[in-house]
């Protein structure tokens, strides 16, 4: 098949490559012209602007848009929107709101646009790995796809089948699933990034304790001076806790096991935040996710004025002058 | 009646004042002589160790600890029980936890010694509010120290007395009760201790989301510069939140209204950590008095490990090189 | 002065009945004509519909509206446009979405009109208590209202000062605020129903622990049989967590130390879940209030689906079975 | 090497398998002789009491216990520090608390007796898929023992190994590690256990969301009916949060999509508690962890309390009367 690219950044360009060497056919925009040469000598066709990009596809034209969620995305839609014509597909592969596909979907239908959300997991490793993709839109539109979304996907490999599975889609055994009408791709994909920061903190949290097993605070004969990146390994295989997060730990700390290299400032991205506002729609306890996200805002200040205001109690009942941080 | 105290810090000196007022007679010691001279001025008998304190009291003596819980307190009482009678009784003012309580009790009682142990809530202000004290021990003990207690707490001042209460424990409004057996005392302090916790976190969350309602994260036609000190002040009068709590913060707020003063590091005492050593006990979910905990534990952190963590785990699968903290 | 209700539940009828006693002059009206009987005997002027409502007040009008937020608060402002002069307010006295607030002020703007916010507190207690207010709008007609703010406010009371405030808005003292521009008034209001939640939820837990200190899961010696209702009786003095609050709380306790008469499952309004949206918008991480709005949604679920998966992956990993829920 | 085993539960009796497919031999006993009869048809030599397993193994004998920790371990120590030789090991794999650990180590340290704790994962799985093995205690035992460790482990097998572990300790990429003194393979375990808590809860609580992606709360065209089997088996693949506990969701709700098997009760071990106990110790902000463990207690109440005081502080200040719980 041939497929549009506009949006050229590593996720962008690798899943250009993956496409290529599945044997379909790229045309491919970035406003930056530095990342198209090297795809160029991959195969993929390089156009110089949207004009061009819809001019060189064949229709019904496929445009996947890999841009930075907000209104960079918005407006490329809204560009695209005016240069297509009726049948022809967006795909948003980004991370965008999934309130914001209902929309776009319904304003795009009024011109016989398609479109489709396509929340796209893989980050790095996608290329070599492919891509786990949860995708949002028309059943039909979403069936004609399917030769660039097997391409992409990583497919059964070695891991075991789920038992029980006869029946059912086989599409999610390949690593994408069409997850159901307009914004449920990207609904889905950003529980899964709410879920990915819950697990992380989780690990997080268990390795601090690990951490702190030599504190101070510890009676003497109670402490343990553990090696963190061998308990890491360690729990790789045969453990309950065994996953992709975990290899990636084990590897981080095999290479630097105090985490020097790391300042400790997380930042958080839009999907995180839109889990627990989905959470707060539908009255569901999400605490944990929540405290995951809450934990990322906290690496990011350097004195909360809410611990000010703890001090500044502390001082009005008990006259307790807390020590000024060092 | 006759008191003996040890321990003239702040609190130990106050409440022998506040028994001197009340026309008791108190007999002090403290190993440092500073803090007893002016207490002699006000009416005290001072002394110059331990047994010189039990040799001046009376029998039946009742000698009150206000020390630093833990070792320090533990051994006062291994000393006194030295040299105390039968039918003398310790009473243990301090933060202790509570099983120490139980045990110090059964061992105290093979000697025909009783002990009593109260939480004294009050801090600074006890002096002039009065002392709320939630006693543990056996009820003839307590009931013959009444007079004691009954100076010490605040009465029933202007606070309007609760409906419904014909027929209770009169004492409960005078702000002190007999809460059960030993350790029954220090346990409902414990708790009282982590409401505080939960309490003062769920103000300064709350003020904290005031003052960044001028965030630049927010779109600037939904920003506000709010004046925290006049919001504290407001909700004095006729609010759902009214509180002491709050009485102290809109004095910190009116004083210092972005509490510059303060460095955002908070020190926690024992009781926050045994409410919640006491509610995994119990099988209660305590989530918010734990995460009040918590965010003081943070708050004392420069860098969290467990934030490392996360960023190095974000650096394994996304690439996500995190900005260095300024 | 003269003010036009809209709407009389318990809220806007208690709001004129103050009114009314403070001198002013009320013209009122709801869909339903019983609540307005009593008034009209009260001194209030009923009218059957909005254009009467409008045709009895006197340029320039101020109408409060006391209604459900949402869309019946919307349609009656929209009726309302289309009926008032230039010059005119309205106020929404009910509780709004802040942001709500700054569209209506603009599109009201747009027509002359001039719209106020204020977040009201005081519940069932406020014809007796006063009412707390929190108002948002422009300066000239916040102030131009003050006869009625003040004449609704509970007024400085029995309440002590709060020192270091010569200088600052003496209204704040009085029990209102003018908080900010349109919103302000009902995002100070929502926080306060945020940092509520809170306290709230602070007190439940620490009062579980209490409660189940006699369980079954203690070893016996260190089990205590407490008295909750002194408990909250003590703790209303001279203790660190003495509220309003607790007040209520002993109040409950007093008549019924078990709570037989209240099946454990809580409501949450709309400003609980705007308060943790807020934080999320602001990066704040507002754990405490965000578990104690979950512990809500919690209290209102049977068997929760994320229980069952805990089962499930138990079962998978482990072969436990868990018993049935009774 | 000779391994005798006391307790043939499950774990027991398949450590005693996996031991004897490799060429082990072991002596066993349980006071149950049901699970042994199918055990000496494989191969184990059952013996019917302590004294019979002491007088069979060959010293320095390695006695390994596999019992319900607590009372029932320690009375099995207990009689074997009386019956064992110096210069025998006994070994604890069940989920002892860690500084049980410490104190009965130094005891049998005092009768020349060796004691090594052993935290092991791997559940029902670990007959077929090994044993992860944290190992405490002294070196020169720990070493001795290892023909034993690296039987149970679950080895290499087809996990890539880790990147940059040249030169570190090899066990820990065959599945077990000797993670310091005693207590210290105990305390290892339980922080495995601690962190299993927060996985599963992250994983609990965003298939809650997209379960209730089609609440009746949300608005009509904002809803999605997800297939969740689906959702977790292309997790499975490629995705960030692939894991063996996804492996057993996805298992789970391909066999029973809406868990209707499950009653949402779930129980806690005391490792979860043991980890918020150390958290709260070493004061690092366990909040993830604090709060799944949490979950699990609230997910065993009916109607809780704190909820019915919430409900009774409700109607005290707004008159709210919460409906029954159907």
């Amino acid at each position: 098949m041939q497929l549009g690219m506009v949006g050229l950044g590593r996720m962008g360009a690798n899943i250009v490559r993956r496409l290529l060497r599945h044997g379909h056919t790229c045309v491919a925009y970035d406003r930056n012209p530095e990342p198209g040469r090297q795809l160029a000598a991959e195969g993929a066709e390089m156009v110089s602007d949207l004009p061009a990009l819809v001019a060189t596809l064949k229709p019904p034209r496929v445009v996947w848009l890999m841009l930075p969620a907000g209104q960079i995305t918005e407006a490329a839609i809204h560009a695209l929107a005016g240069l297509l014509a009726p049948g022809d597909v967006i795909i948003d592969g980004g991370n965008t709101f999934w309130k914001d596909d209902i929309r776009r979907a319904r304003e795009l239908s009024e011109k016989s646009l398609h479109y489709v959300d396509v929340g796209t997991s893989g980050g790095v490793w996608g290329l070599e790995r492919g891509y786990c993709m949860m995708i949002g839109g028309e059943k039909a539109v979403v069936d004609r796809l399917d030769p660039i979304f097997a391409a992409l996907a990583p497919g059964r490999g070695e891991i075991p089948p789920t038992p029980g599975r006869a029946g059912r889609d086989p599409r999610a055994e390949q690593g994408y699933i069409h997850a159901g009408p307009s914004g449920a791709g990207h609904f889905v994909k950003m529980v899964h990034n709410g879920i990915e920061y819950g697990l992380m903190q989780a690990y997080a949290e268990g390795f601090e304790i690990l951490k702190h097993a030599d504190s101070a605070e510890l009676p003497q004969e109670q402490r343990f001076d553990l090696d963190l990146a061998d308990v890491a390994e360690v729990w790789r295989r045969g453990s309950v806790v065994s996953s992709w997060l975990l290899d990636l730990t084990a590897m981080a700390l095999a290479n630097d096991p105090k985490l020097d290299s790391f300042a400790g400032y997380v930042e958080d991205s839009g999907e995180g935040r839109w889990t627990i506002n989905a959470a707060v729609e539908e009255a569901v306890p999400a605490i944990v996710l929540s405290a995951a996200l809450y934990a990322r805002f906290r690496s990011r200040q350097e004195a909360s004025f809410a611990d000010k205001m703890l001090s500044a109690m502390r001082k009005g009942f008990g006259g307790h002058q807390e020590p000024k941080k060092s």
